[in-house]
Protein backbone atom coordinates (compact mmCIF):
# COMPACT_ATOMS: atom_id res chain seq x y z
CA UNK A 1 0.00 0.00 0.00
CA UNK A 2 1.67 3.44 -1.17
CA UNK A 3 1.81 6.67 1.32
CA UNK A 4 -0.78 9.02 0.80
CA UNK A 5 0.10 12.01 -1.02
CA UNK A 6 -1.58 15.57 -0.89
CA UNK A 7 -3.52 15.24 -3.55
CA UNK A 8 -4.77 12.07 -1.53
CA UNK A 9 -5.24 14.08 1.56
CA UNK A 10 -7.07 16.31 -0.63
CA UNK A 11 -9.19 14.05 -2.38
CA UNK A 12 -10.35 12.49 0.59
CA UNK A 13 -11.37 15.59 2.50
CA UNK A 14 -12.88 17.26 -0.08
CA UNK A 15 -14.86 13.97 -0.40
CA UNK A 16 -16.19 14.04 3.61
CA UNK A 17 -17.16 17.81 3.20
CA UNK A 18 -19.29 17.07 -0.10
CA UNK A 19 -20.86 14.29 1.97
CA UNK A 20 -21.52 16.25 5.01
CA UNK A 21 -22.10 19.38 3.83
CA UNK A 22 -22.71 19.27 0.03
CA UNK A 23 -21.17 19.97 -3.19
CA UNK A 24 -22.09 23.81 -3.54
CA UNK A 25 -22.07 24.91 0.08
CA UNK A 26 -17.96 23.68 0.36
CA UNK A 27 -15.37 26.07 -0.65
CA UNK A 28 -11.68 25.81 -1.78
CA UNK A 29 -10.72 27.19 1.86
CA UNK A 30 -13.12 24.94 3.36
CA UNK A 31 -10.69 21.77 1.82
CA UNK A 32 -7.60 24.08 2.87
CA UNK A 33 -8.29 24.36 6.20
CA UNK A 34 -8.85 20.35 6.70
CA UNK A 35 -5.86 19.40 4.62
CA UNK A 36 -3.27 22.68 6.39
CA UNK A 37 -1.79 23.20 3.19
CA UNK A 38 -0.89 26.62 1.48
CA UNK A 39 -3.59 28.23 -1.33
CA UNK A 40 -0.36 27.62 -3.63
CA UNK A 41 0.55 24.11 -2.81
CA UNK A 42 -3.73 23.42 -3.27
CA UNK A 43 -3.90 25.03 -7.14
CA UNK A 44 -0.18 22.91 -7.44
CA UNK A 45 -2.72 19.82 -7.42
CA UNK A 46 -6.26 21.92 -8.24
CA UNK A 47 -7.16 24.47 -10.21
CA UNK A 48 -11.22 24.90 -10.15
CA UNK A 49 -13.97 22.79 -7.40
CA UNK A 50 -14.80 20.83 -10.75
CA UNK A 51 -11.54 18.77 -10.91
CA UNK A 52 -11.61 17.95 -7.36
CA UNK A 53 -15.37 16.90 -7.54
CA UNK A 54 -14.09 14.72 -10.57
CA UNK A 55 -11.53 13.20 -8.05
CA UNK A 56 -13.92 12.76 -5.42
CA UNK A 57 -16.21 10.81 -7.95
CA UNK A 58 -12.87 8.71 -9.22
CA UNK A 59 -12.57 7.73 -5.39
CA UNK A 60 -15.76 7.22 -4.53
CA UNK A 61 -16.31 4.71 -7.85
CA UNK A 62 -12.82 3.02 -7.16
CA UNK A 63 -14.28 2.72 -2.48
CA UNK A 64 -17.27 1.11 -4.20
CA UNK A 65 -15.60 -1.60 -6.66
CA UNK A 66 -13.40 -2.87 -3.88
CA UNK A 67 -16.39 -3.26 -1.57
CA UNK A 68 -18.57 -5.07 -3.83
CA UNK A 69 -15.72 -7.41 -4.27
CA UNK A 70 -15.13 -7.92 -0.78
CA UNK A 71 -18.95 -8.54 -0.77
CA UNK A 72 -18.96 -10.85 -3.61
CA UNK A 73 -15.58 -12.96 -2.07
CA UNK A 74 -16.53 -12.54 1.23
CA UNK A 75 -20.06 -13.90 0.65
CA UNK A 76 -20.83 -17.82 0.13
CA UNK A 77 -24.16 -17.21 -1.53
CA UNK A 78 -25.84 -14.64 -4.01
CA UNK A 79 -28.51 -14.03 -0.88
CA UNK A 80 -25.78 -13.37 1.80
CA UNK A 81 -23.94 -10.96 -0.54
CA UNK A 82 -27.16 -9.02 -1.57
CA UNK A 83 -27.98 -8.60 2.73
CA UNK A 84 -23.96 -7.14 2.67
CA UNK A 85 -25.63 -4.39 0.45
CA UNK A 86 -28.96 -4.07 2.90
CA UNK A 87 -26.83 -3.79 5.98
CA UNK A 88 -25.04 -1.07 4.80
CA UNK A 89 -27.73 1.09 6.27
CA UNK A 90 -27.29 -0.61 9.91
CA UNK A 91 -23.54 -0.28 9.32
CA UNK A 92 -23.73 3.57 8.21
CA UNK A 93 -26.62 4.00 10.34
CA UNK A 94 -24.81 7.24 11.88
CA UNK A 95 -23.84 8.63 8.99
CA UNK A 96 -26.98 8.41 7.17
CA UNK A 97 -29.59 9.99 10.06
CA UNK A 98 -27.25 12.62 9.21
CA UNK A 99 -26.24 13.43 5.78
CA UNK A 100 -28.36 10.81 4.24
CA UNK A 101 -26.51 8.32 1.45
CA UNK A 102 -23.47 9.95 0.02
CA UNK A 103 -24.52 8.45 -3.46
CA UNK A 104 -28.18 9.35 -3.66
CA UNK A 105 -27.49 13.22 -2.33
CA UNK A 106 -24.56 13.73 -4.44
CA UNK A 107 -26.64 12.93 -7.69
CA UNK A 108 -29.60 14.50 -6.49
CA UNK A 109 -27.11 17.77 -5.98
CA UNK A 110 -25.65 17.22 -9.34
CA UNK A 111 -29.02 16.92 -11.36
CA UNK A 112 -30.43 20.32 -9.60
CA UNK A 113 -26.65 22.14 -10.34
CA UNK A 114 -26.87 20.53 -14.49
CA UNK A 115 -23.51 19.54 -13.15
CA UNK A 116 -21.39 17.90 -16.48
CA UNK A 117 -19.84 15.49 -13.49
CA UNK A 118 -23.57 14.19 -13.03
CA UNK A 119 -23.78 11.10 -15.59
CA UNK A 120 -20.24 10.23 -13.58
CA UNK A 121 -21.84 10.55 -10.13
CA UNK A 122 -24.69 8.35 -11.68
CA UNK A 123 -22.11 5.82 -12.20
CA UNK A 124 -21.73 5.24 -8.81
CA UNK A 125 -25.51 3.83 -8.84
CA UNK A 126 -24.70 2.24 -11.71
CA UNK A 127 -22.19 0.09 -9.82
CA UNK A 128 -24.42 -1.13 -7.66
CA UNK A 129 -27.38 -2.27 -10.04
CA UNK A 130 -24.93 -4.02 -12.51
CA UNK A 131 -23.17 -5.71 -9.21
CA UNK A 132 -27.11 -6.60 -7.81
CA UNK A 133 -28.78 -7.29 -10.86
CA UNK A 134 -26.22 -9.94 -10.91
CA UNK A 135 -26.53 -11.58 -7.61
CA UNK A 136 -30.10 -11.75 -8.68
CA UNK A 137 -29.31 -13.55 -11.66
CA UNK A 138 -27.28 -15.85 -9.76
CA UNK A 139 -30.17 -16.22 -7.10
CA UNK A 140 -31.86 -17.84 -9.81
CA UNK A 141 -34.45 -14.90 -10.39
CA UNK A 142 -32.38 -13.89 -14.33
CA UNK A 143 -35.88 -12.73 -15.72
CA UNK A 144 -36.63 -9.51 -13.46
CA UNK A 145 -33.22 -9.44 -11.88
CA UNK A 146 -32.93 -5.77 -13.13
CA UNK A 147 -36.07 -4.85 -11.80
CA UNK A 148 -34.95 -6.43 -8.62
CA UNK A 149 -31.96 -4.59 -8.34
CA UNK A 150 -33.82 -1.37 -8.55
CA UNK A 151 -36.33 -1.78 -6.21
CA UNK A 152 -33.96 -3.03 -3.41
CA UNK A 153 -32.03 0.41 -4.71
CA UNK A 154 -34.75 2.46 -4.27
CA UNK A 155 -35.86 0.89 -1.25
CA UNK A 156 -32.71 1.53 0.45
CA UNK A 157 -32.57 5.08 -1.01
CA UNK A 158 -35.55 5.56 0.40
CA UNK A 159 -34.77 4.84 4.17
CA UNK A 160 -31.55 6.99 3.83
CA UNK A 161 -33.75 9.66 3.11
CA UNK A 162 -36.38 9.24 5.96
CA UNK A 163 -33.79 8.11 8.55
CA UNK A 164 -31.91 11.48 7.86
CA UNK A 165 -35.19 13.51 7.93
CA UNK A 166 -36.91 11.38 10.94
CA UNK A 167 -33.07 10.37 12.70
CA UNK A 168 -34.70 7.36 13.29
CA UNK A 169 -32.95 4.41 13.86
CA UNK A 170 -35.81 2.12 15.00
CA UNK A 171 -37.18 3.08 11.61
CA UNK A 172 -33.83 1.65 9.32
CA UNK A 173 -33.46 -1.96 11.22
CA UNK A 174 -37.55 -2.52 10.73
CA UNK A 175 -36.98 -1.73 6.90
CA UNK A 176 -33.45 -3.69 7.03
CA UNK A 177 -35.73 -6.70 8.50
CA UNK A 178 -38.49 -6.46 5.58
CA UNK A 179 -35.88 -6.15 2.97
CA UNK A 180 -34.45 -9.47 4.54
CA UNK A 181 -37.72 -10.74 4.22
CA UNK A 182 -38.74 -9.45 0.63
CA UNK A 183 -35.34 -11.10 0.08
CA UNK A 184 -36.11 -14.36 1.27
CA UNK A 185 -39.27 -14.51 -0.75
CA UNK A 186 -37.02 -13.19 -3.84
CA UNK A 187 -34.81 -16.32 -3.25
CA UNK A 188 -37.89 -18.78 -2.56
CA UNK A 189 -39.26 -17.52 -6.05
CA UNK A 190 -42.52 -16.63 -3.72
CA UNK A 191 -43.96 -14.66 -6.85
CA UNK A 192 -43.66 -11.41 -8.07
CA UNK A 193 -41.98 -8.44 -6.06
CA UNK A 194 -44.05 -6.29 -3.67
CA UNK B 1 -59.51 34.18 -4.49
CA UNK B 2 -57.60 37.29 -3.64
CA UNK B 3 -54.94 38.55 -6.17
CA UNK B 4 -51.39 37.80 -5.74
CA UNK B 5 -48.92 40.53 -4.42
CA UNK B 6 -45.34 41.03 -5.23
CA UNK B 7 -44.04 39.03 -2.47
CA UNK B 8 -46.39 35.92 -2.94
CA UNK B 9 -44.32 36.31 -6.76
CA UNK B 10 -41.13 36.14 -5.21
CA UNK B 11 -42.18 33.38 -2.53
CA UNK B 12 -43.41 31.23 -5.84
CA UNK B 13 -40.22 31.97 -8.19
CA UNK B 14 -37.99 30.90 -5.02
CA UNK B 15 -40.06 27.97 -4.49
CA UNK B 16 -39.49 26.68 -7.90
CA UNK B 17 -35.65 27.94 -8.13
CA UNK B 18 -34.48 26.08 -4.85
CA UNK B 19 -36.66 23.32 -5.92
CA UNK B 20 -35.08 23.49 -9.67
CA UNK B 21 -31.39 24.60 -8.97
CA UNK B 22 -31.30 23.67 -4.91
CA UNK B 23 -31.37 26.54 -2.16
CA UNK B 24 -27.73 27.09 -1.92
CA UNK B 25 -27.32 27.44 -5.36
CA UNK B 26 -29.91 29.95 -5.92
CA UNK B 27 -29.44 33.76 -5.28
CA UNK B 28 -31.44 36.52 -4.44
CA UNK B 29 -30.61 37.68 -7.92
CA UNK B 30 -32.02 34.67 -9.09
CA UNK B 31 -35.25 35.32 -7.66
CA UNK B 32 -35.38 39.10 -8.51
CA UNK B 33 -34.49 38.17 -12.28
CA UNK B 34 -37.53 35.93 -12.19
CA UNK B 35 -39.89 38.35 -10.49
CA UNK B 36 -38.74 41.14 -12.06
CA UNK B 37 -38.23 43.78 -9.57
CA UNK B 38 -35.99 46.75 -8.36
CA UNK B 39 -33.33 45.04 -5.64
CA UNK B 40 -34.99 48.26 -3.23
CA UNK B 41 -38.70 46.85 -3.99
CA UNK B 42 -36.85 42.47 -2.96
CA UNK B 43 -35.37 44.21 0.03
CA UNK B 44 -38.67 45.58 1.09
CA UNK B 45 -40.07 42.46 1.25
CA UNK B 46 -37.41 40.37 2.42
CA UNK B 47 -33.72 40.66 4.05
CA UNK B 48 -32.13 37.49 3.90
CA UNK B 49 -32.47 33.80 1.91
CA UNK B 50 -33.57 32.37 4.65
CA UNK B 51 -36.45 34.92 4.98
CA UNK B 52 -37.79 33.63 1.75
CA UNK B 53 -36.71 29.91 2.44
CA UNK B 54 -39.09 30.26 5.60
CA UNK B 55 -41.89 31.44 3.43
CA UNK B 56 -41.36 28.73 0.62
CA UNK B 57 -41.39 26.15 3.24
CA UNK B 58 -44.79 27.86 4.72
CA UNK B 59 -46.21 28.17 1.14
CA UNK B 60 -45.28 24.17 0.61
CA UNK B 61 -46.82 23.43 4.08
CA UNK B 62 -50.22 24.88 3.28
CA UNK B 63 -49.94 23.26 -0.61
CA UNK B 64 -49.57 20.09 0.79
CA UNK B 65 -52.35 20.87 3.48
CA UNK B 66 -54.84 21.66 0.68
CA UNK B 67 -54.00 18.65 -1.50
CA UNK B 68 -54.07 16.06 1.69
CA UNK B 69 -57.19 17.37 2.20
CA UNK B 70 -58.35 17.29 -1.67
CA UNK B 71 -57.02 13.80 -1.87
CA UNK B 72 -59.54 13.02 1.40
CA UNK B 73 -62.44 14.74 -0.21
CA UNK B 74 -61.99 12.91 -3.24
CA UNK B 75 -61.32 9.46 -2.57
CA UNK B 76 -63.98 7.51 -1.32
CA UNK B 77 -62.41 4.45 0.47
CA UNK B 78 -58.93 5.01 2.32
CA UNK B 79 -57.39 3.02 -0.27
CA UNK B 80 -58.36 5.21 -3.16
CA UNK B 81 -56.63 7.97 -0.99
CA UNK B 82 -53.69 6.36 -0.39
CA UNK B 83 -53.55 5.76 -4.26
CA UNK B 84 -53.82 9.29 -4.64
CA UNK B 85 -50.69 9.32 -3.18
CA UNK B 86 -48.55 6.72 -4.86
CA UNK B 87 -49.76 8.44 -8.11
CA UNK B 88 -47.89 11.80 -7.43
CA UNK B 89 -44.96 9.75 -8.97
CA UNK B 90 -46.73 9.63 -12.16
CA UNK B 91 -48.35 12.71 -12.21
CA UNK B 92 -45.32 14.46 -11.38
CA UNK B 93 -43.19 12.30 -13.75
CA UNK B 94 -41.28 14.93 -15.51
CA UNK B 95 -40.53 17.07 -12.69
CA UNK B 96 -39.52 14.33 -10.46
CA UNK B 97 -36.90 12.78 -13.32
CA UNK B 98 -35.41 16.23 -13.74
CA UNK B 99 -35.12 17.04 -10.21
CA UNK B 100 -36.37 14.85 -7.75
CA UNK B 101 -38.79 15.01 -5.14
CA UNK B 102 -38.78 18.74 -3.95
CA UNK B 103 -39.52 17.65 -0.61
CA UNK B 104 -36.69 15.41 -0.10
CA UNK B 105 -33.97 16.97 -1.97
CA UNK B 106 -35.07 20.33 0.42
CA UNK B 107 -34.73 18.05 3.37
CA UNK B 108 -31.54 16.38 2.39
CA UNK B 109 -29.82 19.83 1.61
CA UNK B 110 -30.54 21.61 4.49
CA UNK B 111 -29.81 18.69 6.54
CA UNK B 112 -26.33 18.76 4.85
CA UNK B 113 -26.66 23.16 5.60
CA UNK B 114 -27.06 22.36 9.16
CA UNK B 115 -29.73 25.49 8.36
CA UNK B 116 -32.10 26.44 11.00
CA UNK B 117 -34.99 25.71 8.80
CA UNK B 118 -34.66 22.19 8.46
CA UNK B 119 -37.34 21.21 11.55
CA UNK B 120 -39.39 23.42 9.37
CA UNK B 121 -38.93 21.14 6.33
CA UNK B 122 -39.17 17.96 7.50
CA UNK B 123 -42.96 19.33 8.79
CA UNK B 124 -43.27 18.70 5.09
CA UNK B 125 -42.53 14.82 5.73
CA UNK B 126 -44.51 14.69 8.71
CA UNK B 127 -47.59 15.91 6.90
CA UNK B 128 -47.88 12.90 4.55
CA UNK B 129 -46.62 10.72 7.63
CA UNK B 130 -49.74 11.57 9.55
CA UNK B 131 -52.05 11.82 6.78
CA UNK B 132 -51.04 8.51 5.41
CA UNK B 133 -50.81 6.90 9.09
CA UNK B 134 -54.65 8.03 9.06
CA UNK B 135 -55.67 6.31 6.01
CA UNK B 136 -54.21 3.02 7.17
CA UNK B 137 -55.74 3.40 10.19
CA UNK B 138 -59.01 3.31 8.61
CA UNK B 139 -57.86 0.93 6.54
CA UNK B 140 -58.38 -1.77 8.93
CA UNK B 141 -53.89 -1.17 10.09
CA UNK B 142 -54.28 0.72 13.02
CA UNK B 143 -51.40 -1.76 14.65
CA UNK B 144 -48.78 -0.78 12.22
CA UNK B 145 -50.18 2.25 10.65
CA UNK B 146 -47.31 4.15 11.09
CA UNK B 147 -44.94 1.29 10.04
CA UNK B 148 -47.17 1.54 6.57
CA UNK B 149 -46.89 4.78 6.48
CA UNK B 150 -43.25 5.56 6.82
CA UNK B 151 -42.86 2.36 4.52
CA UNK B 152 -44.89 4.04 1.43
CA UNK B 153 -42.82 7.20 2.18
CA UNK B 154 -39.43 5.81 1.86
CA UNK B 155 -40.23 3.65 -1.29
CA UNK B 156 -42.00 6.47 -3.00
CA UNK B 157 -39.07 8.95 -2.01
CA UNK B 158 -36.51 6.18 -3.16
CA UNK B 159 -37.86 5.80 -6.41
CA UNK B 160 -37.92 9.26 -7.15
CA UNK B 161 -34.30 9.33 -6.47
CA UNK B 162 -33.52 6.90 -8.86
CA UNK B 163 -36.05 8.01 -11.42
CA UNK B 164 -34.06 11.27 -10.88
CA UNK B 165 -30.49 9.30 -11.85
CA UNK B 166 -31.56 7.01 -14.32
CA UNK B 167 -34.36 9.42 -16.28
CA UNK B 168 -36.28 6.36 -16.21
CA UNK B 169 -39.81 6.95 -16.46
CA UNK B 170 -40.41 2.54 -17.39
CA UNK B 171 -38.72 2.30 -13.68
CA UNK B 172 -41.92 4.35 -11.69
CA UNK B 173 -44.71 3.00 -13.66
CA UNK B 174 -43.17 -0.50 -12.45
CA UNK B 175 -42.95 0.75 -9.06
CA UNK B 176 -46.04 2.31 -8.50
CA UNK B 177 -47.68 -1.02 -10.29
CA UNK B 178 -45.74 -2.64 -7.06
CA UNK B 179 -47.00 0.14 -4.82
CA UNK B 180 -50.59 -0.08 -5.76
CA UNK B 181 -50.02 -4.29 -5.62
CA UNK B 182 -48.64 -3.96 -2.02
CA UNK B 183 -51.58 -0.97 -1.04
CA UNK B 184 -54.06 -4.48 -2.31
CA UNK B 185 -52.08 -6.88 0.13
CA UNK B 186 -52.14 -4.26 3.34
CA UNK B 187 -55.86 -3.85 2.86
CA UNK B 188 -56.73 -7.83 2.32
CA UNK B 189 -54.59 -7.62 5.91
CA UNK B 190 -52.44 -10.67 3.65
CA UNK B 191 -50.08 -10.07 7.03
CA UNK B 192 -46.76 -8.38 7.46
CA UNK B 193 -45.28 -5.73 4.87
CA UNK B 194 -42.48 -7.49 2.82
Amino acid sequence: MREKTTRDHIVEAADRLFYRQGYEHTSFSDIADVVQISRGNFYYHFKSKDEILHAVIDLRLANTREMLERWENEGKEPADRIRSFIHILVGNRGDIKRYGCPVGTLCAELAKLGHPSRPEANKLFTLFRTWLRRQFTLLGREADADALAMHLLARSQGVATLASAFHDEKFIRQEVKEMRDWLKACAENAGPIT
